[in-house]
């Protein structure tokens, strides 16, 4: 896999990738990471990417020419690299289609997935058009820019590309994974706070506890995400 | 406001907030970011947070202790501050209710959030009962721990503290502030890969752009997201 950022502030990306297990899967190379700074490709001395917008308002916009240029490179990499013609150009955008977990293992299964992220009050729709497969949205609130959310989707796509979790990490009993919320995980010590852990978790009889637990997510299911149900 | 983070992964939040608006918003003091490691507060010589969940299965639990050791320091710190009564303890967790732009502004008010970020297979129950307000999830999809959605809910929250947001970026005209998607943008040039902006734009016709945009807006909902016109 892999992943290929347009924006300004590429340390955000570097940095919120090099963590923990995201991290460790660009050191071991099952995800490769190249980030592209869009300031790079201006062609003015200023180095400026955005400019008032047209029919007026509050706040900039960024100009089409560094963002596509910033693409074409991004394109010529991977062609250098082998050329695969699976490749997915993403927009981070409040406007996108929401991002979900099924929408997660499609995009696992792309060779090449270039992230552009937005700042200021957007980006001149005429690139967009050009050269946007899909615009992508983590949800109904807004953020100052489209970094965050292309870390959040490099970090839940990466979880699903084989390898990337090590076997101390299940990726197949989880949360969304058979449509139901997780089960309340307990650990030691068997008693903290006056509180201990339930009993039959401690029974050592699998089928029970297989059981116990169903149940449980089905009732925190109910409880919290009822929506999660009628879908099914 | 003030942010407080409870996490294994301290760097990762710290250089998440240092870049752009929200690390202007830290250098000017409009917003308090104060990050604990977990693994600091840990009463074993090996700092070790996690153990083998009871009742079996994949994955590692993080421990009650370390995490409620690093709550009540948050707690000291947030008195020693001027003890706020209004302080709200969020997990981040794909079983939370789903955060949204509403959520963002409710939060905004209050003076003191505590962000607890799980990793592994979660935390145990327990000290979630103990100390956890609000079960928060940022989107119905699996990412590797709670930091990223912790970054994704601050980052939201500080566009809405007073001050943080300068002139040149708005937080009024946007999606989601009224219910609809925002219109497309366009700055300069005038024409680009033969590609020219909307000609009303340019017409200098308050009235008149003021109309294509709601209609742009209104059209770009129903295409993309219809279920935002049937919830108004």
């Amino acid at each position: 896999m892999n992943y290929h950022v347009l924006t300004l502030f590429p340390e955000m990306i570097e940095q919120g990738m090099g963590h923990s297990i995201t991290g460790r899967a660009i050191k071991n190379e099952h995800i490769h990471l190249n980030v592209m700074n869009i300031r790079d490709f201006t062609e003015n001395k200023h180095r400026k990417v955005d400019d008032y917008p047209y029919g007026g308002g509050a706040g900039m916009v960024m100009q089409p020419q560094p963002v596509y240029a910033s693409y074409e490179k991004a394109k010529e990499i991977i062609q250098q690299q082998g050329g695969s013609k699976k490749t997915k150009v993403i927009y981070l955008t409040p406007q996108g289609r929401t991002f979900n977990q099924e929408i997660a293992k499609d995009l696992a299964k792309e060779e090449n997935l270039i992230f552009l992220c937005g700042h200021y009050e957007g980006i001149d729709e005429r690139v967009l058009e050009e050269i946007v497969d899909e615009n992508i949205s983590i949800g109904d609130y807004v953020l100052t820019g489209g970094e965050l959310a292309a870390l959040v989707m490099m970090d839940a796509i990466a979880r699903l590309v084989p390898e990337v979790l090590h076997n101390d990490i299940s990726a197949e009993i989880e949360s969304f994974s058979d449509g139901l919320l997780e089960y309340p995980q307990y650990t030691r010590p068997v008693e903290w706070h006056g509180k201990k852990v339930p009993e039959i978790l401690l029974s050592g009889h699998h089928a029970n506890i297989e059981a116990w637990r169903k149940e449980q997510s089905y009732k925190r299911t109910l409880e919290r995400r009822p929506d999660l149900l009628e879908n099914n």
